[in-house]
């Protein structure tokens, strides 16, 4: 039996994406929406104030038809995102924000990372990666994916050596560009509809399309990858976006 | 012809994932408000004091767009669930609760584990398998799956002894979590859109994590495993939901 | 070139499932609201009451997110099927009962059941097959289903005395359950999304999930069936429907 | 390379299937009501009464969810489909006839049918069929589709002669239905989702199902045929269409 | 390992389909309804008045159930696109025009175009292909598209030389049509949901049509293509179209 590499775990991510009702936040009084458009504000500074060893939280604008923005929380542990979802759709605004899509994983790195260390050495080796940031890049590139396991081409049948030669010429493409494109991984296995998530952050949207279009001739992807959809968000600053709210609204006859 | 391992059935399974519409639930007045809450709640308190030999009742909240909360009922009869389901429906708060999906299943194990009991006596024995209560652990994880029937990955075309052998694996990984991770399998064919449900529960979701993942370099899932989505909850008391969808619904100007 | 076997067509079939909206039933003025249940009452007795030569009908109330009720009619034509649909749509509860799903067929019998009769002396001998009564069982179960064309595993590209063969088998293990479960074969090729519709009647549910998990290790469902959704109901007489939406409806504040 | 086998191009088609809101046309005051039904009678009557040379129309009434109708457009330019669609969509009860699925085609006749005519010989030869007229048959059946390019399975991979020995077979088929079911084939490669719709007119449903049930068995059909969805109609006149709005509209409270 | 191709990128391109509500024009009061139409005729003469060299704009009217309106925007960046997006959403008529499609991607030449040119050189040579104006033709057809990854017909598993030889037939059948039909590649590895977008114009629909028929013959296409959706449209003026919104929002009653 093909032996599982074994896995380090870190925060757990909820990917939040929404669409925005403008209707229904005009349908509010001028006074009822500006009280509720200062109840989100509140809500969203919580977010962004949460303690660096508390979690992370990112703001994004997302374009297309598939959402209109991406609330993305790094959070120890799945109580803490199960609040922050739930008290979101109790908000006088949450039915003005319907989630179009979401994702719960947790982060995720190989052992090979540990190099040797174990424990508490290990986590804190490897804590800037097991409690990851929002690195500070204007895009966001989020998608899901699975390692097919259909007749010839299964993954999970293949031997741990012959997985690990495949995943080194996956990792020297992903190399190559880390300056470029900054990548978390996070493991979704049994936690949502496909087996990873992979969240990428750079200055420049082309990036993200290099990158992929390069790994995609690498066979561990052209032969073993299946990716769900694609999202693509622009950073946006809390204050912007509660600006862009209260003028978008105020626009109403 | 391969020949088909015979099964043993429990009880009946619905498990009953809803979102929450908080607009419904603030459209009314104060009062009626309240009124309806208080029917919501006599109605889960029901659930809840279904005597141990008569069903048993968890309820959680569930992470992600696809549903809020899940109403996880195990009941003697299918006429006890489509009781509850209806009478749910109609609770004035029904309609602030719609279905987003669910799975009807019936607890199965293989007749292996009656281990030559039969009739009342392997009943008896196998009682606390067959009626299950919701083991008293924190999250919840469940999937649908089937087994493969695709070119040569077909497990119906295997013999009753390769079956077995890859089961045997199969159990060994589960075993190994046992005390971690605490499974039901329904069977639902005939009944549902897919073959079988899987309801895991436990104090830690990185046991769901470990669990799927391991299995999944086992042939039997590898060749073979066919997942649908999957839904992550965390328990909690229906005192808790109830005062969560007062102080929820009372926030509205 | 594989010849086809020939059929015998009957009546036609209308699956026409549809969800409750308890909300829009609770938004009628009480007097408006008995009238429209009452003239709802009066459409379904006509369905019940209709001549034992010109069709039957069954109503189910059906579990899970699907589908909330069942209307299952069979007629002589397509014509007297969309005016029973048009009629419904049409009621005053119409719009409180949308489609969720439905299934138009024609149950069909293989040739092979004339034994040598034909024309009027063969329908007479098959007439209850294929002018069929509902089944005085508790439970329903519905599903349409395909015989697979892919790569090896195409139904259609098998000679006739392969798929004789094949259907042998099948057809011992339905007969095995004979008394269990009823079954309705009707085709729908050319006329619906899947190839037939297949519906069984059982007094118990467990029924439908031995007969189709033995069946699906037979070799003609292992490797050719592709199976459609399914879904469950049990049978309720048209008063208690009618008495539990007064009730039902009644409980608004 | 496979050759393309050069095609001559009719009329185009919009197969516009709707669902009907009998609630959104009573909610109109008894005046406007009627007000709005003689628009949308005017409005099927310019469809109707298309000159022979610039068009034709059928209203069906369609069996299931699907939809509810069907109205069948024939006309030389994309154009003039565009025109009918909006002006039916901006009509006062456009919003209570949604469009639930619809097809954009082209009518499709290969150039053996020439019978090396050329120019316009051919096209007047060919008139009848490049321009139809919807037969005056009772029941439509619709369906898109596209021929397999999986593994061995791939007809763009076939040469044409082998093609064109396979669509033989296919022919006769279709010849020895030709009194019972009237086809039309429109192309939609680069128009529609699939790469052609097949449009079936006939005095008796049960040729729809034959004609396809005989043809699956044709290995043109068996190996490399793929099916969409499958709509069924009945032809209803347009007075009689109308009567029928005015007599379902006016049952309301 | 299979080389990559490098690519050149210039604009970035945002497909954005939307219903029309007429409905919920009409709803406005005629003051309003003129307003919020005058707003949106300012935004639309923003797009169409952008510089030469800051974007390009067209507007199309598309037929069927899928869409009925197209806003094709290429700009220099993601910014610009996710403004015009957001703004149109905030316009008093943004709900009126929900986004039933969207696609968003990049355009791309291959390196081969460069003739070994190089930077300025290279990209002031590329201009009019990498910062395209929409073509002055009647029609457009849009649609998504993927190389195939299954089994023996995995287009990144084919060598470098194996690849040009296949996309050259492919050019030769794209070139044959380069009058008749116009075609802009856009690259959305890693952007959106299928790796390519392809965007045609041409004053014929028929031209699509043929165009993809005789591709479809092509090795590059038979065995590796994967297509989405396939919309069609037709250019409309602003002015047109606003005449259009305000004589069709009159007409209500």
């Amino acid at each position: 039996m093909p032996e599982a590499v074994e896995t380090i775990e870190g925060w757990y991510a909820l990917h939040d994406f929404r669409h925005i009702n403008w209707e229904k936040i005009r349908q509010l009084s001028p006074a009822s929406r500006q009280e509720a458009i200062q109840e989100l504000a509140r809500e969203i500074e919580k977010y962004r104030s949460v303690a660096a060893d508390q979690g992370s939280f990112g703001l994004f604008q997302v374009i297309g038809h598939k959402a209109d923005v991406l609330f993305l929380h790094f959070r120890p542990s799945v109580d803490a995102l199960l609040t922050l979802e739930t008290d979101f759709n109790q908000l006088r605004l949450g039915s003005a924000f319907p989630q179009s899509y979401s994702y719960f994983s947790v982060v995720e790195l190989s052992k090979y990372l540990a190099r040797g260390l174990t424990g508490e050495a290990m986590r804190t080796a490897l804590r800037p990666r097991l409690e990851p940031q929002i690195p500070d890049r204007d895009y966001v590139c989020f998608y899901p994916m699975n390692k097919k396991r259909e007749g010839q081409d299964n993954w999970y049948m293949l031997s741990q050596d012959e997985r690990r030669e495949l995943m080194k010429g996956h990792g020297m493409i992903g190399h190559k560009y880390h300056e470029e494109v900054i990548q978390i991984i996070t493991g979704s296995q049994g936690l949502d509809d496909w087996e990873w998530g992979v969240t990428l952050f750079s200055n420049d949207v082309l990036g993200f399309k290099k990158l992929i279009y390069e790994m995609r001739f690498d066979e561990a992807s052209a032969r073993f990858a299946e990716f769900g959809p694609f999202l693509i968000g622009k950073r946006i600053a809390p204050e912007a976006f509660i600006q862009g709210l209260e003028a978008g609204a105020m626009d109403a006859p």
